[in-house]
């Protein structure tokens, strides 16, 4: 942890020149709170808010049923993955919305392990957010047919990928350390072997320029509540590779996956398009927030956003360096090698969150010793990462984090 | 269609003596409808759109992630399921609340497939809603075990209950016909040969008293937003039997599932409650919402209900037995066979249903000549009934339905 010392006044500064600046007014956050969390649940906004306020008591109550064709709900995945395709890089028509991330994992697994018959490996990372490796477990023991989740540290991947892997499944940047994974280079690797390559963007779409179409990669899913803003449980998206839209067959067979569904066919023919990943009927309230979410990364330079995360993160922890040598930072410091996120690590870290929280600066913490921090560059300033850091060093430098009410851990940690 | 013959003022003065009319006031009916598309998708409540909107504002906007804790919405999955619960007759907990239909048919089926791994058929009837087919024939294909779906007509399927079946997949009340299958017969019958049963009561929770438990079902799964108001689509439920409980596998295992979730253990160990039917992160909006609209049940008498829904079918119905003789009724008369709709036969269904919306009556169309009606005891009154029937009849005899415009179809009917 070293950097140039930032003061307050360079924040002030580079708040008054930001660019991104005026999108903070269509947020809706608490007074008093510095909001370092958004890697994990998005802030609220206007608009979101707005959205769901409509749906709910004119497109619903109003309209009821005929709401389906005059306020397009049946259009609705359609129209969401429309507006996240370019903030991941993905061709129109490769983006849909529906269900939840670990649902959508299921279903591009099946998919792609149907393209690779004669190979059981699925490949990943030993650190990879618990459900991508337990979605890859679950399916490989109901398909009994001799499947292995292979689960090597991400610097032996490359070793790894041999011609028994049918498929990597990786996600772009670690829940834990925000370290980022070079997606073009593995997507390549995989396919020299004649794998095919899954990534999840939990952590990427919407935090910075996600490129999918370029990289190569076969199949994507991500989150809609994390950077994307979409609320709490928002819909998840889900990208198919225009190469493999023709002919996709997921397991997951439900009616609005059907070419026709309004036909009632007893025949399951799935769409043609991406919409042959939706299932059921989709949770319009919760789907209609992400819409109204993604309203906030009109017209927004996804570089500019980039950069002004990456301020960000030179801000915080060029604070801490100065001043808590006891706080070792676990993210990579290189721009392309981390997400917008900084994780640190600390013996004590649940309490040091809790005191943390107690003055106002949400962040949190994960299993065994781990502080995280994400920088939405959308509504956070560079004052607030300023300020957060020094609550920071301040709460270390005082031991005042040493309090066994602080220890008490919640349910949801 | 024979009844005795209802007088306006028989409805107003069945409203006025109506221990359930009390009801309506929680519901935002909009002006000018009479709206008997409950079966499709269930009005607004008020309840639901006050717990949305707090939900937004208030749970997200101002306790952000903290909300998970501090407003439960780690449990609300098991809350919304103990609401549920009383009224499909299953015990406490032994339902909880995720995902779609679909998906949670996935799953139950999954698991009871392999409680049965020697016997290869699932049996179900041709007329069944089609996700349901959809979803066994994708679950057949993904095993690739040998499983086969068969679909006979409802009355065959007591002969066709042999030692090869696995599962029954039964839906209890058909969503096109209306009739009501005998759910404690048929789940005898399945048990007698060694075979378990699924049941969807997407057509059956919140329409009438539903008795899981007393039928001895082994697995079901239900629909939120139906005659559970829970809104455009709003989260399913699914119910486990206790016996299968300790022990369940299904195979869509994502980390909400896990006996732990916050521990981010690599090694998926389910939960041992039926909150191992949870997957990923469930979008908690949209469960606001039918949390919210379940409150309008706190108290009902279900067997008032289905009085009620009987009373209300019987002078839809005898008003149109006494002046329609060209629309030919599907549904089951007697009151156990029927759930709480009606559906009518006529050649040119689809623009007589439009011009009755276009008089203010909200039906729904099925494919290919079906006029459905749905009759949600806690908003609808005898008068609006009665009415509607007026109004429909007034169509039919007047030929007012025969007009180019109203042949034009929307893309969901």
């Amino acid at each position: 942890m070293a950097s140039p010392q930032w003061t307050r006044a360079d924040a002030l500064a580079l708040d008054r020149d930001d660019v991104l600046a005026p999108r903070r007014d269509g947020f809706e956050l608490p007074p008093g709170v510095i909001y370092l969390d958004g890697n994990s649940l998005g802030a609220l906004s206007r608009r979101a808010r707005e959205r769901v306020a409509e749906t709910v008591a004119s497109q619903w109550g109003e309209g009821l049923i005929r709401s389906w064709n005059t306020h397009g709900w049946i259009d609705l995945p359609a129209r969401v993955g429309a507006r996240i395709a370019p903030l991941v890089g993905a061709a129109p028509g490769t983006v849909t919305v529906a269900d939840s991330t670990s649902v959508n994992l299921f279903k591009v697994l099946a998919a792609a392990l149907r393209l690779r018959p004669g190979r059981k490996v699925i490949l990943t990372t030993a650190g990879n957010f618990p459900t991508d490796v337990y979605v890859a477990a679950g399916l490989a023991e109901l398909l009994a047919q001799g499947h292995e989740v292979r689960a090597v540290e991400s610097g032996a991947l490359l070793p790894a990928l041999d011609d028994r892997v049918a498929v990597t499944l990786l996600t772009e940047v670690d829940y834990r350390t925000g370290a980022r994974l070079d997606m073009r280079a593995l997507t390549g690797a995989a396919h020299a072997t004649g794998a095919l390559s899954i990534w999840d963007l939990a952590h990427s779409a919407g935090a910075f320029p996600v490129d999918l179409a370029g990289s190569g990669a076969d199949f994507a899913v991500g989150c809609g509540y994390k950077f994307l803003n979409g609320g709490p449980g928002a819909p998840s998206f889900v990208y198919v590779a225009p190469v493999h839209l023709a002919g996709l067959r997921q397991p997951l067979n439900g009616w609005l996956g059907h070419a026709a569904p309004f036909d009632f066919s007893p025949d399951y023919r799935p769409s043609p398009s991406i919409e042959a990943m939706r299932v059921g009927t989709p949770p319009i309230v919760s789907m209609a927030a992400l819409d109204g979410a993604l309203e906030m990364f009109d017209g927004v330079d996804l570089a500019a956003l980039k950069a002004k995360a990456d301020r960000l993160f030179d801000i915080f922890t060029a604070v801490l360096a100065g001043r808590c040598a006891e706080l070792e930072l676990l993210t990579p410091a290189e721009p392309s090698r981390h997400g917008s996120q900084a994780s640190l690590r600390f013996h004590d870290a649940y309490p040091v969150m809790q005191a943390l929280i107690a003055r106002g600066v949400i962040g949190d913490f994960r299993q065994p010793d781990i502080l995280r921090f994400g920088f939405a560059p959308l509504y956070l300033r560079h004052v607030d990462v300023f300020d957060a850091a020094e609550i920071l060093a301040d709460i270390m430098a005082s031991g005042s984090w040493d309090q066994p009410e602080l220890r008490l851990r919640a349910a949801v940690t």
